[in-house]
């Protein structure tokens, strides 16, 4: 931790705060500039980072030297995680699809879809059955119903099922039927939502909050490691920007530097990303390119009639022709698409 | 609603969207353009805004006419909603201050705190009991017991309590000890905790997310007026943007426009927008310029101690300076500081 | 300077690193945290600032301590700069107010509100002929005609003129009829102006770009006076964020924030931040309540038939509506409007 | 041009606003909803565009239909632009590298990274001899001596060359020693540098501002376009968000955005994007993968000595590398690099 002075800071206030931090256990390295002070605080930073330095008269900033995640950090883990569900590996060589409707609307839908998802040989399959809506009088979901077609598709298909959890009594519902679950960006920082999920040992995919810096998508992954749980996989999905020609901005940087900073994989969600279906086949190239370890695609039988996000879900033949178009890149960069 | 086709949108396309229009309900004026057609729908545009238009092949955009938010809207109410809680009524020509710490520590912490407000001529209290924080190392407040300190505070000073609600399963809960319910930034779409809270009477704080846009606020509490409870205020506290200097930016446009858009009070909340205590002296004085009904501030007997948010607390005293700094300028808008 | 060395810097590194800072002339500090090195850098951090040590083998991060601006800074100058424009003191108490419309189109147009600004007791008047456009195809201003009319209405009403220069080659021929400089928000960062006018003694009205940061806005202004020209009055008129129902978001707390990094004035204007009439009352309020120096504001005869903008421009009635309902909070600031 | 009026505006500003377009010329199709009118423009859209119809009373929002630009329109030019540089062909199944230091230092500098280019195939070389600084204390390039260098190094290897011209008093010089321009993205509103890099014949690369959206990068642009000069290169650099880990952040839609809307050829710095070398491979497979026609990026002898950006900066040999895991994504696309 490094602590700037005030150019006028006095000395009485320099005292203050220096036997404030030593009280704490901590020894100082103080460098007196020609105008200003800087102390370097010695010692382990987490536990200085609770105290609130910066309320101390003289202070001007505070600066932290180390990450402020630990459990999830590639600094201990040099080695990916890899997280196994249904035999597609996530953080392996494999590049995993996790493809379905956004909505799970009736079970013909999901069947249709379902059984083209088998047929291209994929593993996974998404659809909500508990839908965050911006409006109240939008479509919130089949709920427990959507669960259990869900689970028949699962049964019939043999596909694990990807599903999102919205609410902290809903995790060990969602949790009887789902193989993984999925925090939507807008819980990304439903910290209780988040030591829920933490408890069970399901694989969690955690997406980046609409306007969420690196650094507090990785805390939000920390929030469920540090409950037990850590088979968290990050989901990039856009984020918030001045251009609204699409619905969010991809940030595709986002796959190098987390996969920099954690040892956890990282999935791109172009769908969302988009918002637009003739987008999804370049922004899928992409991010097979940059090495994400995976993409979540939204597919329905008949997007006309979705009751939710029509504009950016594909029909299975164009997945089917996206899908092959991805191959060549993905051999490109040594891996398979799954 | 209008819906805007592809410059080379086909015959078929046009005739497949409007026999689905027709379909539904709707009626059309169709004006053809030299360049490309756009369709006029005539009829109840909540009921078509739920289909996936912009699904349908040929289609370039689809344009909302009406605004998606109707119970709170102003349209439907030219009056302002007059709040009261505890004697402060929140959009009259009360400008209402909600002070009190960022978490209870301690009874004597907030014994301290309600004290001086007290004194001060307030009404209302704020502190945290359940706290959201981006690291699970930091403190996560004192929970129910947090809750029984300022139970007792109301008892002994007779001020009201304005508390953070950020679980579906505390509303209950914290709903027996406060007088009004706080949901935060974080959770502003957190739509489940919406329901819970709007499924109560009790006031409701809501505060604007972090990179929320106005009609997403709006909708938001449009959720907990969709329950039956309309006491819901508006709290604006700082958008996320590119500059960093300041924990947030200040929306302050965000009162004019959100009171042009609906009947509820708008509340400004500057210790969360500037994260620095110097600067909630002006930016008060804004508040109160440009028509807030209301300020929340971040009062502390020792920031220096404080568990969270440290920097941006000010001290009683400091308090005082500012609320004596406020007057004139209510005075010179013909209100009141209460 | 601080330099944080990545956890795994070789010693070697370290060697490398600080043999070349030595050889610089700087000397050092060196903290041995148990996870990472970091250095103190001693000596003048404006000499090191451009040395590239982000590019050294071993560094993570370098953390510079000092403010990059001198001339400029509030530190040097302790005192407000007072700038007088035909008897304006931008920097006194004075709050300062420069109307006029977007672009001088007629010399009627022009005069009439000339004359309504001087029958209102204002001392300037602002009015582009050289207008940057987003569209090659709309107004691109009069040029030196529309400097020549405005000339004309200095002699006929005695008003300072204060209108926009855009290209280099022009600052000699716009310096001929203006009584000080516009930098338009584009311009900002076009560094050969702001050189150019620099090297002139008038004043310059420098608006902050788009999606420019109070560092970067201060560098800005370091350009023009690291010419010899002090003469700068920052103008903040909105930032361009997520929201956009107003045309870009006005950043009010930049004027305290700016008013503690440099003793130039600083200057508000509502109308380009809002881009909508309808809040200029509200958001000229804030700016005098926060503590502006000034204010601009467009005021067109007819904002109907005005050739750009006219959705932000008011007529002289609404003009002299609004400044009544600043006097009293001027005076409940200590301040009078001029 | 579709509008919107208020829900309460009257008959009479009806009448008024419609007496208005038709006295332009155009005619109308007025469609009355229950709560509002909606009025259809029929006529060409650009004529209109210039008048402020959001002023007249009773108007809530204007919406255009048409696209406001037309020379550089994919609409009227399905097939793409080949602009061809020293036989490096953009737009064509190339994917044309763009290589070489941020700013020219000395001959020795760029002859050596023009010796690398040449040996790895390149046909063409960037470099900056008027450098665009933020800071007026910064090296601001050699200018003349700089363009004298380049020209030596194209004399010797072959290698067009690529400078930025920041001021319009300079397009000629630059233009005696450039093969093709370079535009900043701190001008890409500097609306007259556009024009007079429009009235020469050589391409431009023009840079997307910081924060620009796809219309006003596609706007200026048309700027150029509109003075007579086609060859426009469009270059996504990185916009400017709230995350501030990265120096910008890559917007990798704009791609495939961008090449719907313009047959223009576009371009992927990823140098800038990031500003951090250890992200070029991965952000430049993903530009390959996405389609962009080409690839900036910064290489220099050796990166620690630089006078600008050298944190960004890639030695020759990092080069070499990069350019080899590029080919086979670029196969597997079907193009190839050049």
């Amino acid at each position: 931790m490094i602590i700037v002075m005030k150019p006028k800071a006095s000395q009485e206030q320099l005292d203050h705060l220096i036997e404030k931090i030593k009280s704490l256990g901590f020894s100082v390295n103080i460098s007196k500039g020609k105008e200003r002070t800087v102390i370097g605080v010695i010692g382990e930073e987490d536990k200085l980072r609770v105290q609130p330095l910066e309320a101390f008269p003289g202070v001007e900033k505070v600066m932290s030297v180390l990450k402020p995640y630990k459990l999830i950090s590639r600094e201990f883990h040099p080695e990916n995680a890899i997280i196994d569900i249904n035999g597609a590996r996530f953080g392996s060589t494999d590049i995993c699809m996790i493809a379905g409707p956004c909505s799970v609307e009736s079970l013909e839908q999901i069947r249709t879809v379902a059984a083209a998802i088998k047929k291209l040989g994929g593993k996974l399959i998404r659809g909500g059955a508990f839908k965050p809506r911006t409006s109240p009088y939008a479509f919130q979901g089949l709920g427990e119903q959507g669960l259990k077609y869900l689970a028949q598709i699962r049964e019939e298909f043999g596909l694990a099922i990807v599903t999102e959890v919205m609410d902290t009594r809903d995790v060990e519902l969602v949790g009887k039927y789902a193989d993984a679950f999925q925090i939507g960006a807008r819980n990304m920082q439903n910290f209780n939502l988040l030591k829920e999920v933490g408890a069970t040992k399901k694989p969690v995919f955690l997406k980046r909050g609409l306007s969420a810096t690196y650094k507090e998508f990785l805390m939000s992954a920390e929030y469920i490691a540090s409950r037990g749980n850590f088979n968290v996989i990050l989901v990039e999905r856009g984020i918030r920007t001045f251009e609204d020609y699409t619905r969010n901005t991809l940030d595709i940087t986002a796959v190098p530097v987390l996969k920099q900073f954690t040892y956890l994989p990282v999935v791109i969600d172009p769908s969302h990303a988009a918002g637009r279906r003739e987008l999804l086949e370049p922004l899928s190239k992409a991010a097979v390119a940059v090495g994400a370890d995976g993409l979540m695609l939204e597919v329905h039988p008949c997007p006309e009639e979705a009751l939710s996000d029509g504009q950016q879900q594909i029909v299975p033949e164009r997945y089917k022709e996206i899908l092959e178009s991805l191959q060549s890149i993905a051999n490109a960069v040594g891996r398979k698409i799954v």
